[in-house]
């Protein structure tokens, strides 16, 4: 069997396949013949040295997943051999809070998913919806997970801010729909308000036409503001002036790569909370996917690449270019 | 102005139209020109003098309608000449809970909306949502209610049964789809399945053709039972047989006339809550309302009568025969 | 190491003593040397043979204990040899709902803790709080987790009613007033009101003074009802009686040994929840004791028996005489 | 009657007494004799003249009041001359949210409480808990409140820290108690860490002693930071270093007087979030006095003036010197 592994820091140029024997499960382990994975901008930051989470050396990359089960341990209870599933990023994180001695995550502290056979808690393991493909499985462990948590406490009626067309960004429109909100999504790039649109955005805010498009959205508001923004961009001072009074800011990241100060008395003006999200629980994951199979919802996938092209793949998805997630697929 | 009267057990024929003076709104008061009303059970039970609560004589029957703001008394806030809107059923319950000094309801034991124009306790009304008609509007106030008060803390995923094809039941389906809910739906009518279909539900079970329809809606969610049901005939027992362990029960109403007694130890056996739904909050109606607004639901209208032929209208409600609600409407 | 061994149905007399080797854990498991097991309800019911769900043939009975950790099997994450530990009683339920493949349970469907060495799974085992004795913590699975999953919902100033002085209204007495509700506690005995209002309860109606104690509760709450009920008894509609509109039953046992028909019309007329609790989650557990930990809540042990003498208790406890818990202890 | 005046900025010696005719109930108004006054950091802020939100010239002065009812106006329901009473600081936000159009606030935009005769919207007023006087019922509106609404959410077993001795944070320390959670707080005075700890502090930080103190705060935790940060002082940076990943921190004021820039890395480093309180709504105020009469809590009345001596009560609280609320007594 074959795997990628790479050093934090050693950029994309750094990914090298080796080839191993395949793993045996101990206790409580699957094996999984993984299918498909799929990349987040963590892997990015990983490449280039700047996560904020320790990392192994040579490390098997990328958290997000997808396969079958080919064998498990002993003492293993709820998931069998043919299981279609994917895995928690952090595989010990299984509900409540998130705790430090939780924070081993895939991809980074532990050897993750760009290998044709991962060795995995069966405990972190995830049935994959029945209506997805394992390419669109292995787009939900990070990015999905990630949107479902930052939309927690979203109520049907409300009005949710979503930034561009990234993973994260696209399933918070997809999922903000499915319960009941209105989503309002900016984009720096006009050609893609109408796909943005039939994702089921009632108003695109093109960031060109509307250079200060933070009044442009509570313009759309009436004033008020939004309930909830998914901020992947980390700008949390324009994220301050399109939310309503009492709404929240949802942290994803910092693509924008700067870490702006902020102002805590702009922050009590807005009278909104922020809260950092960190992907979610086991749990969450799993109220997520019934969420998706009960609406059929689609993950959008832009590329997909062979394991052979990984490199190519993370190139592609380092260009910014994509509307949706970047899948390398595995095996057959 | 006219306004229709009835006592308390008069039924349908005992309802009567006189001729008022328009009144003239006091302290905390508004004037509403009603536009149309909606008819529910409750209607039927004051008709029929078995309503569980007080009911005035000579009372302005129905508790729905929607109208438009005519004039204001002195000290309102927020209601101003001109607003489209309807009133909550129970006009002091604002919020929290429903205490005992808070039961006093419209077309009970305060006058209705059966009339050309209706005085009304301006922190009551409830603005209609932009996209709906009056007729429209009309329908909300106690069937679409108490539909979303039943599904309170139903999520995205979950799968509600809805009983028929009366106007809660109706609401029930939207609304739990607007949620993103899954939703099987009981019919006795085969002819009705597809506009059950058209309207959300996954599945639609034939209680013809599958006499023991619980057992049918369980073998539907895998044996596992659904999350809620909606249960507005009052046969607890049949529920309880549907319902998955830690479910819940809302039991909305006693369509089939008949009390039956429930069995503790099945309750306990099917371990699934049992919980009374008596309408809903002034906020509940609002959270509604703002729903339905994101959302662009619209209330299912089966037919629309003249103030005039409302006594026609009451007849054809009593038939059982509509699918979604009839409305009478008032004036222009 | 010895065991205690019984089949359901044999009643106390059944119960008997028998020799084993001391198991090695397998994959995922501890070996927990029993200091303490506390006594409930469930016990005598399984002795009684009227238990609700399976009891292996032979079981090893008893569903609640404390002891120390002396050996973990291959793969354990997360428990140390010397950690002082209880159960959840069922040790597969974790977080969120119970569904039907969680239900196995301690001293029922699987050995339970009346023996020197028990074999858990790792992954089921909780901390005991720190100021408590193993005696101490043998008294929390069953009762005290139930009593909390009781209180599920109640906020500081509800008004909670306990019935009787048992192991589950005990916890509930104290674990209300410690989250700052009221209580108000029923007695058959007059005697035991002074000690029930040293736990906390502001009232306490002795049930002989009031035949209809229902009414007297309901006048003491100013004719509103209580908040809460933890109705151990199975007499819903004596509950049913007590409980505010909006209000809960928490229905947890049938220790009045009748299963009462319940008039559907009464519930809808009290406009109250009713909510069958079975115990908890092993979340549920592990939240109600960094609750204990913080407030130093110490429960309520009423006598304590040796190993030898297990039959002794199990006589005394189904006398109903005990103000709390009836403990016995192991080993050392 | 007389009402003290002043305009924002002219600092305490621009408070000045004027006589008025006392004033007549309009609809939905109550005339309140006003019993007793405290003193709140915004009234400082007004003085100073920078305070956050509009105030109106010549306002009568102090959000917080208790009284008695001595008339109510047309239209008035669910209050009666004689009812004990004191006011929510912002008259119109019943509950929900917090709308910009219920931003009108006693003592701000609106005339205070600084008067003899106070006229209310009367479905603003609040009773006050049974066992406390006009003084202590004087205490509640904004800091009460305050601590109250910065306690949303948490849970017995949770670990709340205050920052001193100020109105906002002995409130919180004491409700957090009632609620079952552990208090850690901090003195800049090692001479008032009994009377926390006499207040339910399990653990006092003398700031003095530990220049350090948000390392002191995470060690007395075990590492883990505390659940909850009631920031009165508006360090944000300090308290995100004293709280636990995904615990938050509630930003109540900056008695700091600066408004330092936060590192938003540092917020997503912590994984808390920070959420602005402003007071609460009328709602939050019925609930929390709910739970003081529940539990007989005491407001912590540092230090009583006469009406005369309004001047110097404002001097004495601007001092810093108070260990909890400074009052006014007025009348009888």
């Amino acid at each position: 069997m074959r795997s990628f592994h790479v050093d934090s820091g050693a950029g994309i140029a750094g990914l090298a396949v080796r080839e191993h024997d395949r793993p045996i499960p101990g206790p409580g382990e699957a094996l999984v013949a993984v299918r498909a994975v799929s990349l987040s901008f963590r892997e990015l930051m990983i490449l280039r040295g700047n996560y904020v989470l320790p990392v192994k050396p040579d490390v098997v990359p990328v958290s997000d997943g997808a396969g079958q089960v080919v064998a498990v341990g002993p003492g293993v209870r709820g998931v069998a051999v043919g299981d279609r599933v994917t895995a928690a990023v952090f595989p010990y994180w299984r509900d409540g809070r998130l705790d430090p001695e939780l924070l081993p995550q895939l991809g980074g502290s532990l050897d993750g998913m760009l290998t044709e056979y991962a060795l995995l808690p069966a405990d972190a393991l995830v049935p994959i919806p029945a209506h997805l493909s394992y390419a669109e499985g292995a787009t939900l462990p990070c990015a999905a997970v990630t949107a479902w948590n930052a939309l927690t406490g979203v109520r049907a009626g409300d009005t949710v801010l979503t930034l561009g067309s990234g993973g994260v960004s696209l399933f918070a429109l997809q999922l903000a729909r499915l319960r009941g909100a209105r989503v309002i999504a900016t984009t720096g790039r006009a050609d893609r308000a109408e796909r943005l649109r039939a994702l089921g955005a009632e108003q695109v805010v093109d960031r060109a036409a509307h250079p200060d498009w933070p009044a442009r959205v509570r313009e759309l508001t009436g004033g008020r503001g939004v309930d909830r923004v998914v901020d992947v961009v980390g700008d949390v001072a324009a994220a301050l002036r399109c939310v309503a009074y009492q709404g929240e800011v949802a942290c994803v990241g910092f693509l924008a790569g700067v870490r702006p100060k902020l102002d805590t008395g702009s922050l009590f003006a807005a009278g909104a909370a922020v809260r950092p999200v960190a992907v979610g629980s086991r749990s969450q994951f799993v109220a997520m996917n019934r969420a998706i199979e009960a609406n059929g919802l689609r993950p959008v996938v832009d590329r997909v690449f062979s394991f052979d092209e990984a490199v190519a793949a993370f190139r592609y998805y380092e260009s910014g270019a994509p509307f949706g997630k970047v899948v390398v697929t595995i095996g057959r």
